[in-house]
């Protein structure tokens, strides 16, 4: 596991950060388990209330200093971290893979969109643009001027373990923002190791400590978030159900919530349609992460002419998947993420199968 | 009271409407009296479980019909709607002026909002873009086409009675959403006046039933619609207690909501201000409305040097100031909505003395 | 001729105006035939020097006043102008069919997005917005304001007599520019049409003389607009020859030239089109405006398999097309605007004979 | 001249390239002196007919590959040439800083310009949007799509050798045009060493010959530049009098120009000024660059009560100006570009001095 190494993730790691700094917490051990082979990766100590307070205030502490940095100087930050996520897309591709279950090409193009969205934030970071207007008064003139919010919290699950939390925190960054990130206690290595990118970059530039923080931790550390009146912003990832339940606690506090849920994706297929091409999305959208996207597609909406051809050429489609270890590049498709979700994976076929399906 | 007439308010009056027709209803009756002289001015059926579920079924209803009308079609009736409310302009702005309070410029002055928000949203339903997009795939190409919501509710306040209302009104519409709007329950009679100006356009240009809906109620009215998972996107303007309400319950089922709220305004004069116009700002920001916006001057933040120029200017300014009946336009300030606001402010003047300003 | 008579044009009319001014020139007389009755309309007075330097200094002065007013201001006066065309949407449709030859739908068409063009502005007039931006220097914080050119010159071609002059028109105005119009020889007296609808709004608005000039004459005075510094910028619709006459001249002096030039507009029509709305496409493109468009369909590209289906279909299409007096509604197609087109039409239709067409 | 090596500068350079292609040409050699020491430091065969006519084929061959390449990726290429940059930053700062004069800060500066708009213009490369709108036809929707222009010929100036061309041709690559340069016949080093970073990046990422074109020469080069059709938009830095010519040769044929010509800055100093900074800002506007921008500052307008005041501390502000070798960061001011640039300004001091001034 040289990837581990590269990315200095420990056996036992400390689990709360505020950028450069690790930070003692009396919280429970995470234990993260690979589910490519079941074997323990390593652990990572949650957050409790102290160490979570103590985030918070380097959050508050760093936030006038941040936002006062003039916008394309926070770009260039962001420059830099882009060049050290190309440095470490190897052993982070591989470690998406493996804590994840996702196919190492997946893990790859994860780490490729956390690079695009850094490049394209640098760009963002001079085109902050408010408007000026002319008002209906004379001699009269207003304009905009956008304010960072403050702190933004970021709540991610295990099936983006690393993308999902890029694309929110580099624009709030450039916005001048700082950011506090709880990834899925299903992949919190992952955590670790991108906070162990980022302080390296951090440190080359004095950024002050608590633009960039991590709190591990489960569902309870995510409802201190959510009910947290500092953090301006709650950014979730997640299950429809989470997503209310974020929705309502944030709403309560007039705060803003910002939420990426569950889906219900169909693809039509009509009678003129190219069937090689649409049974290669149908496949390719449904086995993708092992089926685990809120973007999977769950429906086909087949024309009656064509359906038993497309049937066909999906059932001999579906034969050719190869499942097996996703670190090795012949296999299509990794494992599920836990024994949890095999049981509501095998749930789902038997009642298929009692609806007369299959 | 002529301009009663004018609008087609009566002694009593339907509450629930839906564009061109008016329902039936078996909810209490709330009467309108004018804070001006404590007259009775109309009354009018509140909304009961019955008309309201007859009126979002309507809304339904309308919808799909409306969305598919070309957004400068809309436009073209908003345009006509600007006109009827400049025809409109005296009797709209005294039943503003005389249920409200507040003076009659400020009266008219609402109306023209209303019409400023009708031509600047004619131009804008010529403007519904979305942006197109390439892509990092070859020959790709992505575009973005905005669909309206679906239901907007709009629940105003009793300071604004009718610009608001307008405001959200004609953005929704030019963008396809059909509207019910809850007016306060403290000037119901604006609700109506307006309800029927609009019925005269839409029934001109068959509009179907169910684009502008009106319901009249209380706060357990504005609890149905918060609620109510069929309203797309809830406006609510009013206290932050309500907002908070709304925020939670609208958060809890998904939907979207538009809060404006309370302020808490400062005006800082520094030591080298232009003081005549620091004083007129500062007494206009404080007295317009009766003090009743959330954008009333409610802080003076002043340098030391200037604090008694200061003083005695806004204590010479307050006594130039004539209290009285709004509709009479050498009068500057009129009566606060009704008696809780009056002992409200009584109050708050009791605690500046005890706490030893004043 | 009763919508004359409406429009205030004369048998013998001044076509030199400062906005609610006429002018007296010495100028030779331009006289306004029908091309649909060969009947003379009525004479214009052609723009001398003398005149022209009045028009240009009456701008000149002009200008400070009016781009101070604030832009909804002059938003709410092109939308009484949106008004008076409605008002005068008849007459002057006619007249545009009378003078121009185009069917009487196409000259109200064209009043129409006369029209839109207002209500477009309108909107607008509260949309002239820069960006404000933030700088990579701390504290420092910089904004665009649009400024007004000046004088806006305006070169409009006979087959839209009327809405190219208000599409440029309407929108140079609502930016605070002044302009200056030279309507097509060939159609003076849309030019007078306008200028008294013009007259009326800008007077009842007391808008300074120079803010709507009216300039009439041939080639000669548009190569003094061309070649003129004070005016700003130049926009003129023609031939490719005049664009890139007028393009060098403005460019020598740094001006700014806006060309709408000709075009050579084909439809390919492949195997697999809906034929009808193929051929009807075909047919409307080429022989409204009767063909004398920059927009005209010239060319058709038809896949071999439906090249006869389509011929015939063409052939039958055109026999069924009515040509005669356009003001008829029962006529499809009006005459060309002069002896020359019709002398260009023949010559071409002969030279497709000789290479072995038709 | 370590700085030459790095930079791939020989002694003797072709002067016509097309990206990774050096191409043999029979033009005169243009001879590149210092104006810090009057050393001849290389030179360059400069572009005649034949040569020309070769990479005008070469661009138009290379646009249909280039503009087919999706944006991001061209972007991508564009990052690398920020790169590319920063490693050649000190290399290319002194080339600009002996050839052309400016300080050895300003060098750099230029060079870190580059960088910038590299960065900015990898953020635009994924912004490339028009417009959709839905029109007001049933069921009718429209949309924008942004074509590049062709070839995009850039002419630029001594004083800024490397920064307006990046500003250019940055940008236009990333909307897929192709780039033919022509750096000034004073600075004729700069563009082979700029020609030579580009290549390496260009090789690397397959690239086609023609996107990246450099041309060598004098004025009439940039009159067949001016004049050909194949070049859609000319974007010219320079004198007014060139600026003139330039518009007026590509008006006539239609063509786009982009014009940076001269400027007449001043600096209006009131009464209650900041005295220092307004003394400093004039003094840095005034000779950065030996005075040499279109942005100098060329007057002072002071308010008469400060007018001694600021003259003194103008006079005292000079005295302390170093003037030498520009490469020596002790010096504050480097040299002008040549000797007829020192005839010039003697003369203007002459003029001063005969009309009162000094």
């Amino acid at each position: 596991m040289d990837f581990l190494k590269s990315l200095n993730v420990a056996a036992i790691n400390k689990g709360v950060g505020t950028g450069t700094v690790w930070i003692d917490s009396h919280g429970e051990t995470i234990e993260s388990f690979s589910p490519v082979d079941g074997k323990k990766i390593g652990s990572v100590t949650a957050t409790d209330k102290n160490s979570y307070e103590r985030v918070i205030q380097q959050a508050v502490a760093a936030f006038p200093i941040w936002r006062l940095m003039p916008a394309p100087k926070r770009g260039e930050i962001v420059r830099q971290i882009g060049d050290a996520l190309r440095a470490n897309k190897e052993p982070l591709g591989k470690l998406v893979s493996y804590e994840m279950g996702k196919s190492l090409q997946e893990g790859y193009g994860e780490v490729q969109e956390m690079i695009d969205i850094c490049d394209f934030a640098v760009g963002l970071s001079r085109q902050l643009h408010g408007f000026t207007m002319h008002s209906e008064r004379p001699g009269h003139r207003m304009y905009e001027q956008y304010h960072p919010l403050g702190i933004v919290g970021i709540i991610s699950a295990f099936n983006f373990p690393v993308a999902v939390w890029s694309w929110n925190t580099m624009l709030a960054w450039i916005c001048g923002n700082v950011c506090i990130w709880k990834p899925s206690e299903k992949t919190p290595l992952c955590g670790i190791a991108c906070q162990n990118i980022i302080s390296e970059v951090f440190a080359k530039n004095n950024v002050p400590e608590g633009v960039c923080c991590l709190v591990s931790g489960g569902r309870e550390l995510g409802e201190w978030m959510a009910a947290d009146k500092r953090i301006a912003l709650v950014s979730a990832t997640g299950s429809t159900r989470m997503g209310k339940a974020v929705g309502a606690t944030v709403g309560a506090r007039l705060g803003r919530a910002l939420l990426e849920l569950g889906g219900n994706n169909a693809i039509i297929i009509s009678k003129d349609a190219d069937l090689d091409i649409a049974v290669l999305g149908a496949v390719f959208g449904a086995v993708g992460t092992a089926g685990q996207r809120c973007t999977s597609t769950r429906r086909l909406i087949i024309h009656d002419d064509i359906y038993d051809s497309i049937k066909n050429k999906l059932a001999a489609a579906y034969q050719q998947l190869r499942i097996g270890d996703p670190l090795d590049q012949n296999n299509h498709v990794g494992p599920l993420i836990d024994k949890d979700a095999v049981k509501l994976y095998l749930k789902a076929i038997e009642k298929c199968r009692e609806e007369g399906g299959c």
